[in-house]
């Protein structure tokens, strides 16, 4: 334990000698670390999901883990959240100057570029720590919708189907036998009930799933309401038997 | 002992092989080690309340722990006192701006947002330690009662009712078996009153027990007398017998 | 000593596992090895007292712990006194321009919580060390005399009577069994020279007692004269032969 | 292992006794983990090939190791990505900037020597890590196909083939004996697609192979579609039976 | 001694666990280190004396440990001499200064008080070391003989007569039993004599004693010529058999 | 090996009990591992000439470790090579600034002073790490050939023939023996030749084998043709048969 | 050895517990390694002189140890010679800025009091290493020959014939014994050889003794030639037989 210990804490992230980036393994550990979180794509548009696990007297209004960064984007984070928020902030900051210099909506991609090269200036200059949360972006750009993922690395990857978090392995093997690209919205969002319901420790109320969906039709961010959830996983119960136990 | 010690001081907070941000979870050590504070919302306004042990010549004239940030909105804080100060005089110059800028009184969640992105940068940049401090934000905007908390790692979510510091798992159990929404004013005092009893050592006086309420209709940050206290003290000891001693 | 020796010496205060920062503890240290200095309202003035051991050949003529802020507002120091000096400069600084600013004298307390702010962040922030010295700030603003104290951890609080340095706490439960809100400044006087006696090993003479009163008719700051010092230590010996032995 | 420990992470790369730089050795390490990347000269142009390991879901329109620079320059890398696409914009503003001044195509050659400076100002300086990436980038400049290769100690070297990444031992071997400076484009990408099979686990599919060929007739960037590399990896299954097994 | 070790050798000057500031009572060690310095004040005016102990071929023309600030101040200095150099170019141009400034000479206090918030500045910020050495001032104003010493933890008192570096404590010991206010600057100078003969190694020959006056009457600052402290040395003798051995 | 360990890796170069600069010395070794450089002066001008080891599908078109500085001036270089084309930039904007400033070709001494003051206060300052690399900067000025070499202490010598990297101490002992100031330019060629085999595991080929020239009668830096190398290759065999075995 | 590695190798030098500067005495100790220089004044002028050891094919037009830094003063430096040049360039930098300044030729104390508060400094300051060299200064002021030694402390003092460098302790004995102020400047320059053949291995050339002169007559710096060295040094064999075995 004592050489990892004089290992980690530096001031500045550095190459071990087998190569590895030790700092931002960590970083990605505490991504491990946070509940589960998912991003399906359907042609009927896309759906992001997270678990919330709220204290009693918490007002869940206000999701922690989902975010609206524009009318077409939204995130799912899994890890340590106040540096979402602060990903967030700077990707509507960013999302806005784009449409204010362009005159039109931003590509998704270009948000997640935009967050992962952050995330990679993080791992290479010194003064700042990686930050510690994996955020999956989805949104729908002409008709067009896409899910992409950025970890603390700087890696950014467009996924059909993710989960990070929580159990993500076991999650990401669940949507890769399910998944396929005919599902429609409503599939998609029964199928990341599932995949929750697969990492949970809760395998029965819904009140710690939250989600929302960008609809291709109408391209616009909508958090899902908790009854539309509740429907939502009834049929992930009926469809996805072994996988919500 | 040793190994813990060599990965705590540091000039920049960083990752543990586990994924886990020590320097966070010291400061929220000191949070805990501080003496209880609670916010408790009711339709009628929010209360907030401390714990204070004054030497004997002190002057209580200036409650120490609770704290006004604007006309509508007020904090209680627990841990390391100066960094709530530093806090405090924040939020104050930010609600000040707010409202020059937009002429309208700031939302109690705009502050807390604010300073919890400053507690998340005292995380990830060289040069700061972060802040030792948790708050309670109570405050009525548009007739609409709210409690937010912030904490060091950068964390704001809003709750019915909380506590934070020494024992606050305790009475934080305590408030979500008796906490209800249709609560008066006074009855919020009283519960107040019975949280800090449970977590205090001083099971009988009231000196030790500071309040201030932004009542719904008048929209306004009022420190409670301690005559005041005193009688919702004696309804906390009559309702909640066990949760006072 | 090893890993505390590890723990202490570090470019930044940082918090311990415990939630503790061992360098404002150490800070406070410092004002614990200093020799005694009290402050004591009472409703004619403001006394502040401190003990100086002067060599032999020591001019005596220059107070080394006792500072004049501005007309109306005086300092006694405990602890590192370079540091003292340091931050009296700061006050009066502060002093004159709030003067300039306002067109009135500035209030006790909002000098001692610029001074405390000051003490916070050099807590916070990397490249210094915390302030060494804790400070008793007495004035009369509007005929209303006031005692404040801060110290290194940025902490300010007002006290009707108060003792820092060596043997601070067995003076302080000295302070608090004698005074009494009634007192005379004579009396609160002589009460200071009991409460220096009490710490002090020199038990007989009065060299190494200074003094400073700001009466609440005048508001002026005022050197106590070694006559009247005498008198003072006279009538202590007389109403507190327990306290001055 | 604790030396090592203690040697390889300081805030600034620095010499060993033995006159090495341990941090540039170990950012070396990071591209050897990487998977293959080769880039193969002829006469009708110029092939650059990774091998690419996408999850089951993930959507491969976007090469991730593959990037274009200019019209006439593309890159393929081995190593940490991120830091791969930090230098790929980076060259990317490079030579627009050279167009704009120059009015002319950018040298392949002054772009390698650009990125290369980057990454031993990176071996250098304090507050930085060194890049974790070597790449290669391919281009024609008048007709002149070129290959060169960039790496994190700040070395760059034109070649008539390279391959770095895992197994890029065995495969430059493997391209010194095949290669001859008479190879079509067809062959050299057959003999590109060889070398990715010489390295990776997967000897059958082509879904792990990416390529790009500038084409010295037209001087462009052109991604190869599947089908294509399909072709060229029968063929190369045909004529290097040995090095694709 | 490694602990010692690891606790003097840092970036910052930092409180030890019993509040202690070992780098300041470290320097305070090399003023101890040096040879003795001291000042003496009498009504006729002040004369500061240091040992010199030049090598056989130096040049004596120039003192080594004695300067003057301004026609009216002149400082002697233990310790670390290349530092007493520094600041004694900063109180020449602070001197100056001021006599531009206020159109009349500085007073010696206030050239203390300025090289002595130096040094506290120097125990409390990053990126220096303190000061290691300590001066006496020595100076007239108004014909007023005025002794000051600073030293490196940023402390200036006034003294009748004061010595510091080696055997420091045995010589001020001396001087508190033979020193009165009614000395002739002849008996002071023949003090200072025997002062250093008290220290010094050499207790025959006048060579390595260094002497300057500052009269009340002309208020200027005159080294002592070589014949004159030959003569003061004689005095020293018969008047101060036992400390002249 | 651990004490070297903590002694070599550091922020800044510092002085060891002994008085060396460990990483100065580190660096030097650097340049002792590096292939063999050498320098040889002639009436008729100036031979440079290294060792490469190119790969075999390297183009070996542009030579990597001898680099032209200005018309008159070049550069062979030993040690990490990455430096020497900092070393070389720098020194190629110098050259040319100085020709604009004073319209006429700069001193090699000139530049060499340059190159080795950027040397030395690469020793002396926080934040870099010394240059890993030794320059043979050979060139003709007013019909005047000279050589200088410089190294990573910031030292620079003129001499009539050197030699740098491995092996360049017996290299240097064989050009002491055989040097004389009365060879011809190909004299000087064939027994720069012959160094390198005395270096050199190839004692055979010419491909390892680089030079230029920079002629007294023209002044000007050129690259000698490999076929010109072979007959220096050949003549170095006949006339230093020992040497080159 | 251990703890003495762990307390030399910090980014700022720092006193040790007995008062010591490391950093400044093992620099000190790098001008004891150094080849020996000396300076000795005459009424008829200034000499100073260094041992140099060149390689065998070293160009010697170039004094590497002894520098001119104005028409009328010179260097002999030993310890770290980069550091010397650095110095050296400063030197000249500030004599010609002093003559433009103040239209007539600098004195040479003003030079050595500049170069030493530029050494002391750079032990003050974080950032840097102190200066590895001491230099010896000669020249001629209005008919006034002087010789000032500046060293690594930030000491600089006036001698009639000083030595530094390896063996200089015995050199100044030597110089303290057979030195006096009637010397002639021949006589002087063959003191100086036999000091150099007392410290040097070569006891019988002079290739390896350089020198230069400062006349009073015409208070210029001259580079004896070698011819004349020679004269000197038989002088000193014959009047020094014991000095210069």
């Amino acid at each position: 334990m004592l050489p990892a210990q004089q290992g980690y804490d530096r001031a500045i992230t550095v190459f071990s000698p087998d190569g590895r980036l030790y700092q931002v393994e960590y970083a990605i550990e505490t991504v491990r670390r946070g509940t589960i979180a998912v991003g399906i794509k359907s042609k009927e548009g896309v759906i992001i999901a997270v678990e919330e696990k709220p204290r009693k007297l918490q007002i869940t209004d206000i999701a922690q883990k989902i975010f609206q960064i524009d009318d077409h984007v939204g995130v799912a984070a899994a890890g340590y959240i106040p540096d979402a928020r602060s990903q967030v902030d700077n990707a509507r900051f960013f999302s806005q100057s784009n449409k204010m210099i362009y005159d039109e909506a931003v590509e998704v991609e270009t948000i997640a570029k935009h967050l992962a090269d952050q995330c990679q200036q993080f791992t290479q200059y010194a003064g700042v720590r990686p930050f510690g949360v994996a955020l999956i972006l989805g949104g729908v750009v002409n008709n067009n919708p896409q899910i992409y993922l950025t970890d603390p690395s700087g890696t950014y990857i467009s996924y059909d189907a993710i989960a990070i978090g929580s159990g993500s392995d076991q999650v990401t093997d669940f949507l890769e036998k399910t998944y396929n690209k005919e599902l429609s919205l409503d599939d998609a969002s029964a199928l990341a009930s599932a995949a929750i319901y697969l990492s949970s420790e809760d395998k029965e109320g819904t009140s710690h799933i939250r989600m929302a969906q960008i609809k291709t039709k109408s391209g616009l961010f909508e958090l899902v309401s908790d009854e539309q959830i509740a429907k939502y996983a009834k049929t992930a119960k009926e469809k996805y038997p072994h996988g919500t136990k």
